[in-house]
């Protein structure tokens, strides 16, 4: 019976996790103005009644009674795995004293206002003091997750509750060979001059733009009928459960490829959430107790790497807009009256260094991770001063980019995160894009994928993927994951590769 | 500091059944199809999760706490009566025993399809042995909520849970005196025939029957910083606090006024919410712990009358189309180029009796809630057997209609509630028709009002709602409510003058 206790424990916090998830979705997407204080209320409540009962007695009275009942299992039985890692992430949760949490919520909005109000006035100073302390109070929750995970270094726990199993020794690796790999490219693209895109920027009507969008993503294995597009500022994936995956994009008349590209990232997230095993909803293998949230990816890095793979592999491919172009075309006839199939591939393609990681191409899009990177794990390891952020800021950019930042609002304001206390999540964005070549590059060696991808039918990588990486949720590890599906640990070299090759397409 | 514990605990309350009417609305305007199941495990888990909270020991400790506290208040201090008032919805929360509640959700579902098939194939028989068993544990929740508050009768019970204070006593004289008041006027409404009405039917593009509803319920005062209105089959307005009260419409391209008069409906029970006093914002005085909802209003009746009284007494007014035809028309200037204001405002008063109650008129509508009334009242007194209701319903019918019931699908089977297990709500519709009146006509005598919907101002009949009404939320019981805003008790001659005046002019 304890075994029940304990999948029934997790249900009822899955059940709350997925209404958490809902109140944000509609405080995104259709909430009026005034409900903003209300809704703060809601989310407060439930957090704290999801935290209660995941830190609480009875909940570790059943885990203890499941433990009992399993003490004959096998050591690979899914409901010992369960356990162990329920065990692990609640450790985690409750690791962080409550106090260091509820003064992170109370310091963020004020933090958040002060950083909205520094980055129009570009003043970096003062933003500082609050900044300061939100990293002093991110210090603590280092020390206490790390004295639980055994962290070697403090930015090792941050990085932990995204990405489990990466440390900051790892990632040094990774970005060596990244910087090494991607310079020369850069310099390649530099070279190679800009390509047309002069009807980047001609109006393409909005619901044209969307039912496009839609109808390819469709293609590409989401389902509507489990989901549903919005339209918001900044566009985002979220679940509540397998049986309803919602995706956002933004879409603008005059810059269509944004809100079609935005929308088949999400989409890839998407296709994540809709094909986890469904017998894994309600239970630990789709829920993360350590971010309170209800979510099947392994991890923030392998729900990345499929967002980037629909986006980058598939969308940002010759041989799709060789077979969709045409669609497109007949969408907007007018618009697209004098482009080549091969001249809107380049365009969406274009590569050009900038100060902002937002609008950064494929190819330098990691050296702003890097730097961020290496930022947050000089803060977290007490080497580097909140006060010393912009001319630290600014000296990475030149070595990483060869840009001179002009002024710190779009230099070490320009990003949100660390207003809300976020560190440790930017290296899944680089993580993602990695293990989408290696997964890429793995899919197109099993029979039918290859072919698919060149007559644009999309279900036999989806299937792969859904065989090899989605219907695991977070039964396996982000490493477990990636090996059944590659064979192998992280490797950049693919992603390397796929990178130099489309540099050497677009510059022939 | 125990006040506090109790304000605290009813704050949380609050915030979850805020947002299981969150869920509810997603269920019924954004989610998916395929997210029906998942969501019904979220709203079981809170619903049980808010119980847990009302029924235990933290909060009735908490309670006992603010007793001591409040020892030396005066009688009617306003914590006071929040803790008497929790008492007694908690002890009518607690009364019917966890395994009825759980018998009748797991009830509901057969049941409901059992009514669905049985309507679609006119087979009474078919759905009769589970509305048996419905009405049976029903009557088991008649008795023990009317343990708890000394009922008189079964069905006092059942009215108790939406209308505080009512009883079928007392119902049963209104119904006796509206009986007498309306049947002559059905007569008379009979003899005058029928308005011209063709250009109801003609295409008006719902776009701009949406703008043109919206306008006017703006202009009675609903705030859309604070609200929003969507499609929905069936109309409802639903509440997350007064910050976020949320209003859905039925459209029909060729049946404009339906989706007019619903909104108008809606913004009436929108109008209510969104003015309940801020400081009861997450307390009991905003929550209803019987039903398990958030909801300002002091009953469902008293809520009713607000939305009746924007429908009817202020849109179907012939001031009304007096003062905004020019508007429609501007709005539909080829469907409406051949009416006038008085025959549009005589179309939408037809009055002719009809089988089915949600398509019934101003005039006979009550007649269908009477009807349904006597039967919910004879089934939980146990002198009505469930085989004899198509009997029952038939001859009631002609008795208050003079309409010979063709079939059981337009008959006893054309209502979704008892499926559901809903006794007790309907007499709060003739509640709300009746207090409308009352409030109407003592509104009108309260300066600037009578002048306001002269000339079109509507902010002197909300000023007046306000603060004899809206304001109190749930601090009023419905009938302090009415005595403060009309100095007297329930009373139908408000509402049979207001019917008479309105067949007289129409026969005119």
């Amino acid at each position: 019976m304890s075994t029940a206790d304990f999948q029934a424990g997790i249900a009822r916090i899955s059940d709350i996790l997925c209404t958490l998830n809902l109140l944000a979705w509609d405080g995104r997407t259709m909430m009026p103005p005034g409900g903003v204080d209300a809704r703060a209320e809601q989310v407060a409540t439930l957090t704290m009644i999801a935290r209660d009962l995941a830190t609480g007695d009875a909940l570790a009275r059943a885990m203890d009674g499941a433990r009992e009942k399993l003490a004959g299992a096998e050591p690979g039985d899914l409901r010992l795995r369960a356990l162990d890692q329920a065990e692990r992430e609640i450790a985690m949760l409750s690791a962080v004293p409550p106090e260091i949490t509820a003064e992170m919520a109370a310091l963020k909005t004020r933090a958040h206002s002060a950083w909205v109000e520094a980055r129009a006035d570009n003043d970096f100073a003062a933003f500082a003091p609050l900044l300061d302390r939100m990293m002093r109070m991110q210090r603590r929750v280092a020390e206490a997750i790390g004295g639980v995970i055994g962290a070697a270094h403090p930015y090792d726990a941050m990085v932990a509750q995204f990405e489990p199993g990466m440390t900051w020794d790892r990632l040094q690796a990774l970005y060596a060979a990244l910087k090494a790999g991607i310079a020369p490219l850069i310099r390649r693209a530099r070279e190679a001059g800009e390509p047309r895109h002069d009807f980047m920027t001609r109006p393409f009507p909005i619901p044209a733009q969307r039912a496009f969008g839609l109808r390819m993503a469709e293609r590409m294995g989401y389902d509507l009928s489990r989901g549903r597009l919005d339209d918001t500022v900044h566009p985002f994936e979220i679940s509540f459960t397998r049986a309803d995956v919602r995706i956002t994009s933004r879409f603008r008349e005059t810059w269509h490829p944004g809100g079609t590209f935005a929308l088949w990232h999400e989409a890839g997230h998407g296709l994540y959430e809709q094909n986890v095993a469904p017998e894994f909803s309600r239970t630990i293998f789709a829920t993360d107790l350590v971010n309170l949230y209800a979510v099947g990816g392994a991890s923030f890095g392998m729900h990345e790497a499929q967002s980037r793979m629909w986006e980058n592999r598939v969308g940002r491919s010759r041989r799709f807009w060789e077979l969709h172009f045409g669609e497109l075309r007949d969408a907007f006839p007018d618009q697209l009256a004098d482009v080549t199939h091969e001249e809107y591939w380049r365009a969406v393609n274009r590569l050009r260094p900038d100060f902002i990681r937002v609008e950064a191409d494929e190819l330098t899009y990691d050296m702003h991770i890097i730097l961020r990177s290496e930022i947050e794990a000089g803060l977290m390891a007490g080497e580097l001063d909140v006060r010393d952020l912009p001319a630290a800021w600014a000296e990475r950019m030149r070595d990483l980019l060869d840009l001179d930042v002009p002024d710190d609002a779009r230099g070490v304001l320009q990003d949100v995160h660390w207003s809300h206390g976020y560190v440790g999540s930017f290296p899944t964005y680089t993580l993602g894009n990695v293990m989408s070549s290696q997964l890429f590059a793995a899919a197109k060696q099993s029979p039918g994928v290859a072919e698919g991808l060149d007559s644009g039918d999309y279900a036999p990588l989806a299937g792969y993927l859904r065989e090899n990486v989605w219907r695991w949720g977070r039964a396996s590890t982000p490493e477990e994951t990636l090996r059944r599906a590659t064979g192998g640990p992280l490797d950049p070299a693919p992603y390397l590769a796929d990178l130099a090759a489309k540099v050497d397409a677009l510059a022939a």
